[in-house]
Protein backbone atom coordinates (compact mmCIF):
# COMPACT_ATOMS: atom_id res chain seq x y z
CA UNK A 1 0.00 0.00 0.00
CA UNK A 2 1.34 3.57 -0.68
CA UNK A 3 1.60 5.84 2.80
CA UNK A 4 -1.38 7.43 1.90
CA UNK A 5 -3.64 4.67 0.93
CA UNK A 6 -2.00 2.94 4.42
CA UNK A 7 -3.15 5.93 6.36
CA UNK A 8 -6.75 5.88 4.94
CA UNK A 9 -6.67 2.00 5.92
CA UNK A 10 -5.76 2.58 9.21
CA UNK A 11 -8.34 5.49 9.66
CA UNK A 12 -11.54 2.83 8.56
CA UNK A 13 -9.42 0.05 10.79
CA UNK A 14 -10.09 2.49 13.61
CA UNK A 15 -13.53 4.13 12.58
CA UNK A 16 -14.36 -0.11 12.51
CA UNK A 17 -12.74 -0.76 15.94
CA UNK A 18 -14.74 2.29 17.20
CA UNK A 19 -18.34 1.25 15.71
CA UNK A 20 -17.72 -2.42 17.07
CA UNK A 21 -16.51 -1.05 20.56
CA UNK A 22 -20.00 0.99 21.09
CA UNK A 23 -22.08 -2.08 19.61
CA UNK A 24 -20.83 -4.37 22.58
CA UNK A 25 -21.52 -1.62 24.87
CA UNK A 26 -24.95 -1.42 22.94
CA UNK A 27 -25.72 -4.97 23.02
CA UNK A 28 -24.60 -5.83 26.70
CA UNK A 29 -26.57 -2.94 28.04
CA UNK A 30 -29.87 -3.27 26.36
CA UNK A 31 -29.32 -6.97 24.71
CA UNK A 32 -29.02 -7.91 21.00
CA UNK A 33 -32.99 -7.46 20.51
CA UNK A 34 -33.02 -4.28 22.64
CA UNK A 35 -30.15 -2.38 20.72
CA UNK A 36 -31.67 -1.10 17.49
CA UNK A 37 -29.54 -0.23 14.50
CA UNK A 38 -30.83 3.12 15.17
CA UNK A 39 -29.34 3.20 18.45
CA UNK A 40 -26.00 1.24 16.78
CA UNK A 41 -25.29 4.39 14.99
CA UNK A 42 -25.84 6.85 17.53
CA UNK A 43 -23.60 5.49 19.81
CA UNK A 44 -20.88 5.25 17.45
CA UNK A 45 -21.34 8.29 15.86
CA UNK A 46 -21.74 7.40 12.53
CA UNK A 47 -24.98 7.00 10.28
CA UNK A 48 -26.70 4.09 9.41
CA UNK A 49 -26.15 4.21 6.18
CA UNK A 50 -22.53 3.73 7.38
CA UNK A 51 -23.40 0.56 9.60
CA UNK A 52 -25.06 -1.34 6.86
CA UNK A 53 -22.48 -0.83 4.29
CA UNK A 54 -19.98 -1.93 6.81
CA UNK A 55 -21.38 -4.41 8.59
CA UNK A 56 -24.32 -5.85 6.72
CA UNK A 57 -26.74 -5.98 9.50
CA UNK A 58 -27.11 -6.27 13.04
CA UNK A 59 -26.14 -9.83 12.78
CA UNK A 60 -23.22 -8.30 10.66
CA UNK A 61 -22.41 -6.61 13.89
CA UNK A 62 -22.41 -8.91 16.07
CA UNK A 63 -20.54 -11.72 13.85
CA UNK A 64 -17.51 -9.30 13.74
CA UNK A 65 -17.67 -8.39 17.17
CA UNK A 66 -16.56 -12.43 17.66
CA UNK A 67 -14.26 -12.36 14.49
CA UNK A 68 -12.40 -9.70 15.83
CA UNK A 69 -11.76 -11.17 19.31
CA UNK A 70 -10.85 -14.63 17.74
CA UNK A 71 -8.35 -12.91 15.54
CA UNK A 72 -6.84 -10.76 18.43
CA UNK A 73 -6.15 -14.61 20.13
CA UNK A 74 -2.95 -15.16 17.14
CA UNK A 75 -1.34 -17.70 19.65
CA UNK A 76 -0.66 -15.33 23.14
CA UNK A 77 1.54 -18.48 24.34
CA UNK A 78 3.72 -19.12 21.24
CA UNK A 79 6.35 -16.64 22.77
CA UNK A 80 6.10 -18.41 25.90
CA UNK A 81 7.30 -21.92 24.07
CA UNK A 82 11.19 -20.94 24.32
CA UNK A 83 10.56 -19.65 28.04
CA UNK A 84 8.82 -23.41 28.71
CA UNK A 85 12.01 -24.39 27.36
CA UNK A 86 14.03 -22.62 29.40
CA UNK A 87 12.42 -22.60 33.16
CA UNK A 88 13.88 -23.54 35.84
CA UNK A 89 11.37 -25.54 37.35
CA UNK A 90 7.48 -26.29 36.41
CA UNK A 91 6.51 -23.74 38.94
CA UNK A 92 8.50 -20.76 37.15
CA UNK A 93 7.10 -21.92 33.79
CA UNK A 94 3.75 -22.38 35.04
CA UNK A 95 3.74 -18.92 36.82
CA UNK A 96 4.42 -17.48 33.66
CA UNK A 97 1.86 -19.61 31.76
CA UNK A 98 -0.86 -18.32 34.24
CA UNK A 99 0.02 -14.87 34.07
CA UNK A 100 -0.37 -14.49 30.61
CA UNK A 101 -2.90 -16.31 30.09
CA UNK A 102 -4.96 -14.27 33.20
CA UNK A 103 -3.81 -11.26 31.51
CA UNK A 104 -5.15 -12.22 27.74
CA UNK A 105 -8.57 -13.14 29.91
CA UNK A 106 -9.48 -11.16 32.54
CA UNK A 107 -9.96 -8.70 31.00
CA UNK A 108 -13.40 -6.74 30.42
CA UNK A 109 -13.56 -5.99 27.22
CA UNK A 110 -13.56 -10.07 26.72
CA UNK A 111 -16.17 -10.69 29.70
CA UNK A 112 -18.51 -8.33 28.27
CA UNK A 113 -18.28 -10.05 24.83
CA UNK A 114 -18.36 -13.18 26.53
CA UNK A 115 -21.70 -12.07 28.34
CA UNK A 116 -22.65 -11.35 24.94
CA UNK A 117 -22.01 -14.91 23.58
CA UNK A 118 -23.52 -16.63 26.24
CA UNK A 119 -26.86 -14.91 26.20
CA UNK A 120 -27.00 -15.30 22.47
CA UNK A 121 -25.77 -18.54 21.96
CA UNK A 122 -29.41 -20.07 21.63
CA UNK A 123 -30.09 -17.42 18.80
CA UNK A 124 -26.91 -17.34 17.10
CA UNK A 125 -25.38 -21.24 17.73
CA UNK A 126 -22.50 -20.81 14.64
CA UNK A 127 -21.11 -17.31 16.21
CA UNK A 128 -20.70 -19.41 19.70
CA UNK A 129 -19.17 -22.39 18.53
CA UNK A 130 -16.66 -19.60 16.57
CA UNK A 131 -15.81 -17.96 19.58
CA UNK A 132 -15.69 -21.42 21.68
CA UNK A 133 -13.51 -23.02 18.80
CA UNK A 134 -11.31 -20.09 17.37
CA UNK A 135 -10.83 -18.36 20.71
CA UNK A 136 -11.46 -20.37 23.68
CA UNK A 137 -10.58 -23.69 22.24
CA UNK A 138 -7.30 -22.39 20.76
CA UNK A 139 -5.95 -20.98 23.89
CA UNK A 140 -7.09 -24.12 25.33
CA UNK A 141 -4.41 -25.66 22.53
CA UNK A 142 -1.71 -23.35 23.18
CA UNK A 143 -1.65 -24.29 27.06
CA UNK A 144 -1.76 -28.01 26.16
CA UNK A 145 1.32 -27.84 23.99
CA UNK A 146 3.32 -25.81 26.91
CA UNK A 147 2.35 -28.60 29.22
CA UNK A 148 3.91 -30.70 26.52
CA UNK A 149 6.89 -29.56 26.60
CA UNK A 150 7.24 -29.22 30.67
CA UNK A 151 6.16 -33.35 30.49
CA UNK A 152 9.18 -34.01 28.03
CA UNK A 153 11.45 -31.90 30.45
CA UNK A 154 10.35 -33.89 33.30
CA UNK A 155 9.25 -30.54 34.86
CA UNK A 156 5.39 -31.96 35.43
CA UNK A 157 3.41 -35.31 34.55
CA UNK A 158 0.39 -34.50 32.24
CA UNK A 159 -0.91 -37.71 30.48
CA UNK A 160 -3.48 -35.64 29.06
CA UNK A 161 -2.19 -32.32 27.84
CA UNK A 162 -5.40 -30.73 26.76
CA UNK A 163 -7.06 -31.80 30.01
CA UNK A 164 -4.52 -30.53 32.04
CA UNK A 165 -5.15 -27.11 30.24
CA UNK A 166 -8.32 -27.04 31.34
CA UNK A 167 -7.50 -27.84 34.85
CA UNK A 168 -5.41 -24.81 34.86
CA UNK A 169 -7.93 -22.70 33.26
CA UNK A 170 -10.48 -23.84 35.31
CA UNK A 171 -8.03 -23.26 38.45
CA UNK A 172 -6.98 -19.95 37.17
CA UNK A 173 -10.40 -18.65 35.88
CA UNK A 174 -13.18 -19.71 37.72
CA UNK A 175 -13.54 -17.17 40.53
CA UNK A 176 -12.68 -14.14 38.34
CA UNK A 177 -14.77 -15.10 35.58
CA UNK A 178 -17.95 -16.15 37.64
CA UNK A 179 -17.50 -12.90 39.66
CA UNK A 180 -17.87 -10.72 36.09
CA UNK A 181 -21.01 -12.73 34.80
CA UNK A 182 -22.84 -12.57 38.56
CA UNK A 183 -21.77 -9.04 39.40
CA UNK A 184 -21.43 -7.00 36.18
CA UNK A 185 -21.10 -3.59 39.16
CA UNK A 186 -17.62 -5.26 40.29
CA UNK A 187 -14.77 -3.86 38.42
CA UNK A 188 -13.15 -6.99 36.48
CA UNK A 189 -10.73 -8.91 39.27
CA UNK A 190 -7.19 -7.26 38.36
CA UNK A 191 -3.80 -6.03 40.47
CA UNK A 192 -3.15 -7.80 43.94
CA UNK A 193 -7.00 -9.83 43.87
CA UNK A 194 -6.03 -11.48 40.74
CA UNK A 195 -2.26 -12.00 41.81
CA UNK A 196 -4.01 -13.88 44.75
CA UNK A 197 -6.05 -16.15 42.39
CA UNK A 198 -2.97 -16.90 39.88
CA UNK A 199 -0.70 -17.81 42.66
CA UNK A 200 -3.10 -20.03 44.37
CA UNK A 201 -3.56 -21.74 41.24
CA UNK A 202 0.06 -22.34 39.92
CA UNK A 203 1.03 -23.89 43.51
CA UNK A 204 -2.74 -26.36 43.20
CA UNK A 205 -1.68 -26.87 39.53
CA UNK A 206 1.75 -27.56 39.78
CA UNK A 207 1.42 -29.87 43.64
CA UNK A 208 -1.33 -31.89 41.25
CA UNK A 209 0.86 -32.39 38.34
CA UNK A 210 3.99 -32.58 40.39
CA UNK A 211 6.45 -35.26 38.75
CA UNK A 212 5.59 -38.81 39.78
CA UNK A 213 8.85 -39.97 41.96
CA UNK B 1 -54.06 -27.74 55.76
CA UNK B 2 -56.60 -29.99 55.71
CA UNK B 3 -56.66 -32.09 53.31
CA UNK B 4 -58.79 -30.29 50.36
CA UNK B 5 -56.34 -27.11 51.07
CA UNK B 6 -53.53 -28.91 50.83
CA UNK B 7 -54.35 -30.17 47.43
CA UNK B 8 -55.31 -27.22 46.33
CA UNK B 9 -51.77 -25.91 47.34
CA UNK B 10 -50.00 -28.82 45.66
CA UNK B 11 -52.15 -27.88 42.06
CA UNK B 12 -51.23 -24.46 42.66
CA UNK B 13 -47.34 -25.26 43.08
CA UNK B 14 -47.88 -27.83 40.25
CA UNK B 15 -49.40 -24.67 37.94
CA UNK B 16 -46.91 -22.45 39.04
CA UNK B 17 -44.15 -24.74 38.57
CA UNK B 18 -45.23 -25.12 34.77
CA UNK B 19 -45.09 -21.96 34.33
CA UNK B 20 -41.47 -21.02 35.33
CA UNK B 21 -40.39 -24.33 33.25
CA UNK B 22 -42.50 -22.54 30.24
CA UNK B 23 -40.87 -19.41 30.96
CA UNK B 24 -37.43 -20.22 31.05
CA UNK B 25 -37.84 -22.25 27.74
CA UNK B 26 -39.25 -18.71 26.36
CA UNK B 27 -36.75 -16.66 27.85
CA UNK B 28 -34.06 -18.59 26.90
CA UNK B 29 -35.49 -18.95 23.01
CA UNK B 30 -36.23 -15.45 22.47
CA UNK B 31 -34.23 -13.38 25.37
CA UNK B 32 -35.68 -11.60 28.11
CA UNK B 33 -36.66 -8.80 25.79
CA UNK B 34 -37.74 -11.03 22.78
CA UNK B 35 -40.45 -12.80 25.09
CA UNK B 36 -43.62 -11.16 25.23
CA UNK B 37 -46.00 -11.36 28.28
CA UNK B 38 -48.56 -12.69 25.63
CA UNK B 39 -45.96 -15.12 24.33
CA UNK B 40 -45.21 -16.27 28.20
CA UNK B 41 -49.17 -16.85 28.91
CA UNK B 42 -49.60 -18.80 25.65
CA UNK B 43 -46.74 -21.42 25.95
CA UNK B 44 -47.77 -21.53 29.73
CA UNK B 45 -51.33 -21.97 28.49
CA UNK B 46 -52.40 -19.49 31.39
CA UNK B 47 -54.20 -16.37 30.50
CA UNK B 48 -52.04 -13.01 30.22
CA UNK B 49 -54.63 -12.24 33.63
CA UNK B 50 -53.52 -15.18 35.55
CA UNK B 51 -50.03 -14.29 35.01
CA UNK B 52 -49.44 -10.69 36.39
CA UNK B 53 -51.72 -11.53 39.15
CA UNK B 54 -49.27 -14.08 40.74
CA UNK B 55 -46.12 -12.61 38.93
CA UNK B 56 -46.72 -9.18 38.85
CA UNK B 57 -44.78 -8.59 35.31
CA UNK B 58 -42.23 -10.13 33.34
CA UNK B 59 -39.90 -8.91 35.82
CA UNK B 60 -41.39 -10.66 38.23
CA UNK B 61 -41.26 -14.03 36.56
CA UNK B 62 -37.95 -13.93 35.89
CA UNK B 63 -37.22 -12.91 39.71
CA UNK B 64 -39.74 -16.14 40.79
CA UNK B 65 -37.38 -17.96 38.06
CA UNK B 66 -34.21 -17.41 40.41
CA UNK B 67 -35.86 -17.79 43.73
CA UNK B 68 -36.72 -21.24 42.79
CA UNK B 69 -33.71 -22.09 41.58
CA UNK B 70 -32.05 -20.84 44.93
CA UNK B 71 -34.88 -22.00 47.17
CA UNK B 72 -34.25 -25.66 45.49
CA UNK B 73 -30.36 -25.13 46.64
CA UNK B 74 -31.15 -26.49 50.45
CA UNK B 75 -27.68 -27.10 51.95
CA UNK B 76 -27.11 -30.24 49.37
CA UNK B 77 -23.84 -30.88 51.08
CA UNK B 78 -25.53 -31.36 54.89
CA UNK B 79 -25.96 -34.85 54.48
CA UNK B 80 -22.35 -35.39 53.26
CA UNK B 81 -20.77 -34.32 56.46
CA UNK B 82 -21.39 -36.63 57.95
CA UNK B 83 -19.97 -38.82 54.80
CA UNK B 84 -16.95 -36.59 55.44
CA UNK B 85 -16.49 -37.92 58.99
CA UNK B 86 -16.34 -41.19 58.18
CA UNK B 87 -14.82 -41.42 54.78
CA UNK B 88 -11.56 -43.69 55.44
CA UNK B 89 -9.69 -41.60 52.92
CA UNK B 90 -9.34 -38.39 51.51
CA UNK B 91 -9.86 -39.49 47.82
CA UNK B 92 -13.02 -41.11 48.80
CA UNK B 93 -14.94 -38.12 50.68
CA UNK B 94 -13.54 -35.88 47.82
CA UNK B 95 -15.41 -38.26 45.18
CA UNK B 96 -18.70 -38.10 47.24
CA UNK B 97 -18.15 -34.21 47.12
CA UNK B 98 -17.72 -34.04 43.71
CA UNK B 99 -20.27 -36.70 42.27
CA UNK B 100 -23.01 -34.58 44.52
CA UNK B 101 -21.77 -31.42 43.28
CA UNK B 102 -22.11 -32.61 39.50
CA UNK B 103 -25.19 -33.85 39.87
CA UNK B 104 -26.36 -31.35 41.49
CA UNK B 105 -25.16 -28.07 38.53
CA UNK B 106 -24.57 -30.22 35.77
CA UNK B 107 -27.93 -30.34 34.67
CA UNK B 108 -30.10 -28.68 31.94
CA UNK B 109 -32.35 -26.71 33.87
CA UNK B 110 -29.59 -25.10 36.02
CA UNK B 111 -27.41 -24.35 32.81
CA UNK B 112 -30.28 -22.85 31.19
CA UNK B 113 -30.99 -20.52 33.94
CA UNK B 114 -27.75 -19.63 34.48
CA UNK B 115 -27.39 -18.36 30.61
CA UNK B 116 -30.48 -16.52 31.45
CA UNK B 117 -29.12 -14.69 34.66
CA UNK B 118 -25.57 -14.19 32.35
CA UNK B 119 -27.48 -12.33 29.86
CA UNK B 120 -29.18 -10.04 31.66
CA UNK B 121 -26.87 -9.39 34.77
CA UNK B 122 -26.62 -5.79 33.50
CA UNK B 123 -29.81 -5.06 33.33
CA UNK B 124 -31.08 -6.99 36.70
CA UNK B 125 -28.11 -6.96 38.70
CA UNK B 126 -30.42 -7.70 42.08
CA UNK B 127 -31.10 -10.95 40.60
CA UNK B 128 -27.60 -11.98 39.46
CA UNK B 129 -26.52 -11.39 42.78
CA UNK B 130 -29.14 -13.38 44.53
CA UNK B 131 -28.40 -16.14 42.22
CA UNK B 132 -24.76 -15.51 43.19
CA UNK B 133 -25.02 -15.43 47.13
CA UNK B 134 -28.19 -17.69 47.38
CA UNK B 135 -27.11 -20.05 44.54
CA UNK B 136 -24.04 -20.10 43.55
CA UNK B 137 -22.59 -18.73 47.07
CA UNK B 138 -24.34 -21.21 49.51
CA UNK B 139 -22.68 -24.33 47.33
CA UNK B 140 -19.25 -23.07 48.02
CA UNK B 141 -20.12 -22.43 51.71
CA UNK B 142 -21.16 -25.87 51.91
CA UNK B 143 -18.25 -27.41 50.16
CA UNK B 144 -16.01 -25.22 52.43
CA UNK B 145 -17.31 -26.85 55.29
CA UNK B 146 -16.96 -30.10 54.14
CA UNK B 147 -13.33 -29.98 53.33
CA UNK B 148 -12.95 -27.98 56.32
CA UNK B 149 -13.64 -31.58 58.33
CA UNK B 150 -11.36 -33.67 55.89
CA UNK B 151 -8.52 -31.15 57.11
CA UNK B 152 -9.69 -31.43 60.66
CA UNK B 153 -9.34 -35.47 60.29
CA UNK B 154 -5.47 -34.92 58.17
CA UNK B 155 -7.14 -36.09 55.26
CA UNK B 156 -6.34 -33.67 53.25
CA UNK B 157 -4.56 -30.20 54.03
CA UNK B 158 -6.69 -27.32 53.04
CA UNK B 159 -5.66 -23.82 54.58
CA UNK B 160 -7.78 -21.61 52.67
CA UNK B 161 -11.42 -23.75 53.31
CA UNK B 162 -13.24 -21.55 50.42
CA UNK B 163 -10.96 -20.99 47.96
CA UNK B 164 -10.19 -24.80 47.95
CA UNK B 165 -14.10 -25.02 47.42
CA UNK B 166 -13.71 -22.64 44.22
CA UNK B 167 -11.22 -24.70 43.15
CA UNK B 168 -12.92 -28.00 43.17
CA UNK B 169 -15.56 -26.33 41.67
CA UNK B 170 -13.61 -25.16 38.83
CA UNK B 171 -11.63 -28.39 37.95
CA UNK B 172 -15.12 -30.04 38.32
CA UNK B 173 -17.16 -27.32 36.51
CA UNK B 174 -15.34 -25.54 34.01
CA UNK B 175 -15.23 -28.21 31.19
CA UNK B 176 -19.11 -28.80 31.50
CA UNK B 177 -20.06 -25.42 32.43
CA UNK B 178 -18.14 -24.18 29.52
CA UNK B 179 -19.54 -26.67 26.68
CA UNK B 180 -23.14 -25.62 28.11
CA UNK B 181 -22.40 -22.07 27.75
CA UNK B 182 -21.13 -22.49 24.20
CA UNK B 183 -22.69 -25.00 22.35
CA UNK B 184 -26.44 -24.86 23.31
CA UNK B 185 -27.09 -27.51 20.64
CA UNK B 186 -24.98 -30.36 22.75
CA UNK B 187 -26.50 -32.57 25.23
CA UNK B 188 -25.38 -31.10 28.71
CA UNK B 189 -22.64 -33.60 29.64
CA UNK B 190 -23.53 -36.07 31.36
CA UNK B 191 -23.05 -40.38 32.07
CA UNK B 192 -19.55 -41.48 31.52
CA UNK B 193 -18.08 -38.34 29.97
CA UNK B 194 -19.23 -36.59 33.09
CA UNK B 195 -17.56 -39.04 34.94
CA UNK B 196 -14.42 -38.79 33.12
CA UNK B 197 -13.82 -35.25 34.20
CA UNK B 198 -15.41 -35.55 38.04
CA UNK B 199 -12.41 -38.38 38.00
CA UNK B 200 -9.96 -36.72 36.97
CA UNK B 201 -11.25 -33.19 38.93
CA UNK B 202 -11.23 -35.83 42.08
CA UNK B 203 -7.89 -36.95 41.09
CA UNK B 204 -6.18 -33.49 40.92
CA UNK B 205 -7.93 -31.97 43.77
CA UNK B 206 -6.78 -34.62 45.85
CA UNK B 207 -3.46 -34.79 45.12
CA UNK B 208 -3.14 -31.00 45.40
CA UNK B 209 -4.57 -30.67 48.66
CA UNK B 210 -2.67 -34.04 49.91
CA UNK B 211 -1.75 -33.96 53.56
CA UNK B 212 1.82 -32.14 53.84
CA UNK B 213 4.25 -34.76 55.02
Amino acid sequence: MTPRHEAQHDREQAKRDAVLDAALDAFVQHGFVGASTDLLAARAAVSKQTLYKVFGDKRGVFSALVQRACDAVVDPFAALTSTMESAESGEVAVRSLARQFTQALANPHIQRLRRLVIAEAPRFPELAQMYWESGFGRTIVSLAACLEVLDRRALLTVPDPERAAHHLAGLLLWIPSNRAMFDPAAAVMAGDELDLVVEDGVRVFTRAYAPVD
